[in-house]
């Protein structure tokens, strides 16, 4: 459990932390997020996941007035408070407190700011792979927006681990993948195409995603990125998912079929040790 | 503003109404939640509102233990401590506090449940009739469940806002008008044929809806439960939507048509009369 969160200005003890009735963030999921991992002082992709923040707020006509460099001030502040040495950093912004009423039309009221550090004990698991399932994507039209419009995701990882799985992957209506309920996902096919859907507001542009995408590329790994099949995800030689929390995690099953022989796969291995070799060097 | 809400088990003041940081409904939209007039002694549809809430928790696997009489008890105790003669109560029972993440698999918690009374000076007021836009239907695939996933819906009514109009309309893919963004739509067609949509899943089952729909033949009036389009709803002879804060509100104006040349049509006056006279003597 985090000791020390922070709130709307305040630095505030666990059981002290709490947000008012009224933020429109409780009774709408009219709020966006962010959550970043660190590792004694490497920050994965902060900066990344500060622009989506900010790019989210924008999208929905939240304004934030507080500067990217005050935030990374405050998040450093509250990792020191917390004395944590490896773990995750949880920001949302609610566009703020107001009596219940769906429109903020002419609604002049200050966003707030939430941050939660979670420690952990180590980032770099030892990498069996995972389960997958699949899923219809019943999704708002605007997963592409980090909100915490996150019901869906919710009952989607929820039935994935019912079934001893670790993630949920979400199919559109036409049968191709879309993303899982908290990563994007890839595949190898057969001729070592590396595959991940576009940005076509379907999905999510994941940070993380976004850097794999880069490092593979210097690597002379070529990433395409096309709309790909439920069909072609059971035919893959490898398949992974991308996150802030889990990197780069190898599928080796989805619903009842093995993927690679039920083993985890080299370029999923490899670009994993090619996204942290990044950070440690930079 | 109110003055004393209730919060998982205490009646509070307003500037102490707070819930934790770590509440799922705040993070996720893991919520339900209802709303319910209440005119002096009068509560409208009390019985329909507490099964719907009853059912959405159902429907979400969140195990709430207080009996639906405890729930009454709570509300008149917090209206009598507001001394509110006329308002409405704002029900929300969220799936309980714990570490941010996902799945809810496994996890024991106890559901929080938290109550807003919001006074009002008048409910049945003057009708001159409401402007309303439309829009595509972005929303999740289960609106039938009245949760607080609804940021769809809070964009929805800040844009009919922006546009000078009380109300916006969801037209589904397909051309079918399926609800308003708090409200559910009704036409009396060219045939005098009073139409609302069907319970396909697409749709809240209203309360206010199924009142009306039940005062209606009650009073002869024929209801047709089924889909229309959004061109049969421009060429309505009347429109009104239903909803538990504004009972029967009549529309006159659709994007940029006028409906009944602008003005409140009878079927819509009399079924609202019905409506506040079958409480009344109730």
């Amino acid at each position: 459990m985090p000791n020390i969160t922070y709130i709307d200005g305040k630095y505030l003890n666990y059981e002290d932390s709490k947000i008012h009735i009224n933020d429109r963030g409780y009774h709408f999921g009219d709020a966006v997020y962010e959550v970043i991992v660190f590792n004694k002082n490497i920050f994965y992709d902060f900066d990344g996941h500060i622009q989506r923040l900010f790019k989210s707020l924008t999208s929905l006509e939240i304004k934030f007035s507080l500067s990217s460099s005050s935030l990374k001030i405050i998040i450093n502040n509250l990792i020191r408070l917390n004395k944590a040495n490896i773990g995750s950093v949880y920001i949302q912004v609610s566009r703020g407190v107001a009596e219940r009423n769906h429109s903020f039309h002419g609604l002049n009221i200050k966003p707030i700011l939430t941050i939660i550090v979670t420690k952990k004990s180590n980032i770099e698991n030892n990498l069996n792979g995972v389960k997958a399932i699949t899923l219809n994507d019943n999704r708002w039209s605007r997963p592409d927006i980090k909100t915490t419009q996150l019901l869906p995701n919710v009952l989607a990882k929820t039935l994935a681990n019912k079934n001893n799985a670790y993630e949920s992957i979400f199919i559109d209506d036409e049968g191709f993948v879309t993303e899982g309920s908290s990563s994007n996902i890839w595949v190898l096919n057969k001729e070592n195409q590396l595959i991940t859907r576009n940005l076509d507001g379907k999905i999510l542009s994941g940070i993380t995603r976004n850097s794999i995408s880069l490092f593979a590329k210097k690597n002379n790994i070529a990433v395409i990125e096309k709309k790909f099949t439920q069909i072609e995800l059971y035919n893959a030689k490898e398949v992974f998912l991308t996150s802030a929390s889990s990197f780069i995690m190898p599928i080796v099953q989805i619903d009842d079929q093995n993927i690679n022989q039920g083993l985890v796969g080299n370029i999923s291995l490899e670009l994993r040790k090619l996204y942290f070799n990044n950070f440690k060097h930079s």
